[in-house]
């Protein structure tokens, strides 16, 4: 059943022992959510957990180390962020899956099983709905509260840089900041912070930056001898992949990263309307229209050629 | 004499054939300034030019292309964002200097020899202030002065990350935004687009990265050269500065960069207590506390041995 966010703030006043979910491999947003949900709830006398998943990146540590942790028996449960009960670590969804008894979420897929669904699906963030509920539950926005909110709104709007940042996002950010929120603090440990390993990793890929196709295609590489060269390792390559397509004309990123193994990873990300996931399927691969990746064996100059012929062939279609 | 919002107003509604002085190398803010206010003065019925520097960036086109020229002698004379003449283009500087009728400006160090002075030093973007200016002229927030106001905010906040960024520039962003600026496409282009010569450029000056003081000072440096190994020029380098600053655990970011009379423009990017323009007053310059400059004459060498000591003398005190 759907609901404003009077009636989500009524149904939290009328509970207690309220245990709130977050997704697997959690971002800003859904740790955002769960930790102001819980400061509210307990400013308010009730006991409340947010069930953590198994990993949470230390950066977000801020969000809620300064916390006890409550004994109780859950007798509410509510997921905030979450889209699909498939995005729960698998022992939660186990546990809690067909009992959630308020969804609080910001994705039009929204699909979870529920008594109750708040969902307000121009929210940039589900922070911003949880900003109105616990307005609405007259617990007071503090500077944690403040600081959890608003890591839910920069992160889910790249820092206010994606189209899906509105009006009403900037205003609840100002509102947050007056609140306390150490919105500096939290973009640079978010946004701004890099390893001295990352930035020796990204020079050493950049130096292999190849164009094709007339400079609307760039290709760069990783080899497993770059991470002792670099002191990093594979847990920071990640952003590596998106680099290419930044670059002004370009539409075809391919970014190739070679395993423990010799065979590579090959990372395709796209602007519209090239579509990355058909050029991979035709290595075998797949993924979304705009990110997409295939693998393919080694050497290095093998891998290259097949993926710029299978490029040149999605092309000339 | 320093004054108000109102009588800055006051000032301009008075005169006609206002010629707006933006400082060199200009980035988004200067120009927002200067094409903000030049659209609403032109809205108000006067004759209205921005006297453009020499190298501007084609990436600031959209503030500016769809404008024609205005020709006429300059009776009134307005520099915004310029914190010194020392930083207008020669030219400019030799035809205004001891002329300017009104300074409006958000650097705490501004120095501008005017008649009346608007400085609202807790401002984080110019624009802020011409904000205010525009409505208190009774000008209309149209989309393309909301687009000018939004990308000199913007881009002086670094996207809403720096410390300067206050309620204020998040409830100015929200209006802005309201009247049509276009946030997604304003920061894509000053922050997620890279043209190839400055990615180039930038792996050049990443080359040159060196640690001082157990890792918390990082430094690189830009000669000359580099524009043409990477087909860039020197408005691309602006975004080099604040590189070295991101490395965990730097919190004196250090960045040379070779004019073409030989001589080094040094910029400094600070994380909190460093005061960047405390160290940068050593050697002659100043700014904000957390971002400053300086200049030196060269060789290379002596201009890092001169400011590794001044960074070493601060750290002392």
């Amino acid at each position: 059943m759907r609901i404003d966010v009077r009636k989500a703030a009524e149904l939290l006043l009328d509970h207690d022992n309220i245990i709130i979910l977050v997704h697997s491999n959690p971002d800003g947003d859904t740790l955002g959510c769960g930790f102001s949900l819980l400061r509210a709830l307990r400013q308010l006398g009730k006991k409340a957990e947010v069930a953590l998943p198994r990993s949470v990146g230390k950066k977000y540590g801020y969000l809620y180390e300064d916390l006890g942790h409550q004994d109780f028996e859950p007798e509410y449960v509510v997921s905030v962020d979450v889209a699909d009960v498939k995005l729960l670590d698998e022992d939660i969804k186990e546990k809690y899956e067909g009992k959630i008894n308020l969804a609080i979420d910001h994705h039009p897929s929204n699909c979870v099983e529920c008594e109750y669904l708040l969902l307000e699906d121009t929210a940039a963030a589900a922070c911003e709905i949880l900003y109105k509920v616990i307005n609405e539950l007259g617990a007071e926005v503090d500077k944690k509260i403040a600081d959890c909110l608003y890591t839910g709104i920069s992160t889910d709007t790249g820092c206010f840089r994606y189209s899906n940042t509105s009006a009403q996002t900037y205003r609840f950010a100002a509102d947050l900041v007056e609140k306390g929120a150490d919105g500096a603090y939290i973009n640079r440990i978010m946004f701004d912070t890099k390893t001295k390993s990352y930035v020796i990793l990204e020079r050493l890929v950049m130096d292999t930056l190849e164009m094709h196709f007339g400079g609307r295609c760039a290709m760069t590489y990783l080899t497993t001898d770059m991470y002792e060269k670099s002191g990093s390792d594979e847990t920071e390559a990640e952003p590596l992949a998106s680099k290419t397509r930044q670059i002004e004309g370009v539409d075809i990123g391919i970014f190739l990263k070679e395993k423990d193994d010799g065979t590579f990873k090959i990372s395709l990300r796209t602007l519209e309307p090239i579509d990355a996931s058909a050029i991979c399927k035709m290595l075998g691969g797949g993924g979304h229209a705009r990110a997409a990746g295939c693998q393919s064996e080694g050497p290095l100059e093998s891998v290259k050629e097949k993926i710029i012929s299978k490029v040149s062939e999605y092309l000339n279609q």
